[in-house]
């Protein structure tokens, strides 16, 4: 795989260099940790369903104008992705509420929204995420004004088109986060994972939980959860 | 003063009924309380300042164009403003970086914004107050686009225009909270107070503190901040 030293090392992935400067290579792991990693866990084949899970998502992106880092599969954990500069903000969008959105604002879970969400926190675990709005981000430079609206576009693509393919396979994208990275000629991609780690989906017919949710509330069988999704996305070989 | 029973008590502010039922009397307390009324006390003469503050700035804002609840004042401690239904956001600008955004994002008391920083607070004692972006706002039904715009509107020109004013008597406006109510008719008005318990008042020379951070951060001489402030103003009789 050529690849170098470990650059980095995540709660659910490992950053190795590459020859090629411009490129990374990430190896997604199986632990798992919540409540910015108060739980800690391993939910077995993890790392594999997000990786290729990932995968398939960004390729699905692209095609739809969506510009990503992805690069090339190497195997069922590891994936070759242009190195970026990540943009120290998680972006959220909700469909429905759930998660800290019903913990901070007394929401009941499943509240479908008018029109889809959006919010921001400061990717700081030192400061635990703190949420904050566009106002915030710029006093904080932590982006340009024209970077925060290319987010918000992106953010929104992604949320109609994976939406609408999920609902095709019977699944409902409640919310999910996304990152974002700065190519080195500024250019913006959508970064990191999209996977049942980073989004809640919901069985469309009975509600039943197919994402992280089953480890942070301990409602069991993980796996079979991050499976579900797996196969009704034609994943599963 | 022909008021009636008492209709709600705050924690710095009655509030009675009058014949009229369009107006409300407002008596302002000395009791100070801070950090969501973990910390409780007593600031003598604070009440005073604190509505002869409030009915200054907010007869001063009407003649700037933005419109308030203010109708009377009766005496040192009361007056009379129209009834309103709260707006269920606390509206705070931001000019410079000073208590929970300090707290919260890690940056340094007195950070110069580039622009101001203007952020809501959903108004729910039992949530503590959280942080909410606009569209939270919306998803929670806690007020329409246009009155937020509106809002937006209204509380950057306080900004400007009490900034203005206070740095003419050598006062920087830090920050402040605002807080707005509609009236019968649905329009918008400034509600609640401005006073050295909603804003942070520093000496634009020596940076001394002349507002409720004194009595948050036990610096003492309380009455001395909130009186020297109303002497700059021309208040003090």
């Amino acid at each position: 795989m050529n690849h170098k030293e470990m650059l980095y090392e995540g709660k659910a992935k490992k950053v190795y260099a590459m020859e090629d400067s411009d490129l990374v290579m990430v190896e997604y792991k199986d632990d798992a940790t919540a409540f910015n990693g108060l739980k800690k866990g391993t939910i077995e084949g993890k790392g594999v369903v997000n990786n290729l899970m990932s995968n398939y998502m960004f390729q699905y992106l692209e095609k739809k104008g969506v510009p990503t880092h992805f690069v090339e599969q190497i195997d069922d954990r590891h994936t070759i992705v242009k190195k970026v500069q990540i943009v120290p903000l998680e972006v959220i969008v909700r469909n429905r509420a759930a998660g800290s959105f019903c913990k901070r604002y007394g929401a009941k879970e499943g509240l479908v929204f008018a029109k889809p969400t959006f919010e921001f926190s400061y990717k700081n675990d030192d400061l635990g995420d703190p949420l904050l709005n566009e106002d915030h981000a710029l006093a904080l430079n932590l982006a340009t004004k024209e970077e925060i609206d290319q987010i918000r576009h992106m953010a929104l693509t992604v949320n109609k088109e994976m939406g609408e393919l999920l609902l095709s396979v019977g699944i409902v994208l409640v919310d999910f986060k996304l990152e974002f990275g700065r190519l080195p000629d500024g250019k913006i991609v959508l970064a990191d994972e999209i996977s049942p780690d980073t989004c809640r989906f919901w069985d469309a017919k009975t509600g039943e939980k197919l994402d992280k949710d089953r480890f942070r509330l301990d409602l069991g069988d993980e796996q079979q959860g991050y499976r579900e999704l797996f196969k009704r996305l034609g994943l599963e070989k």
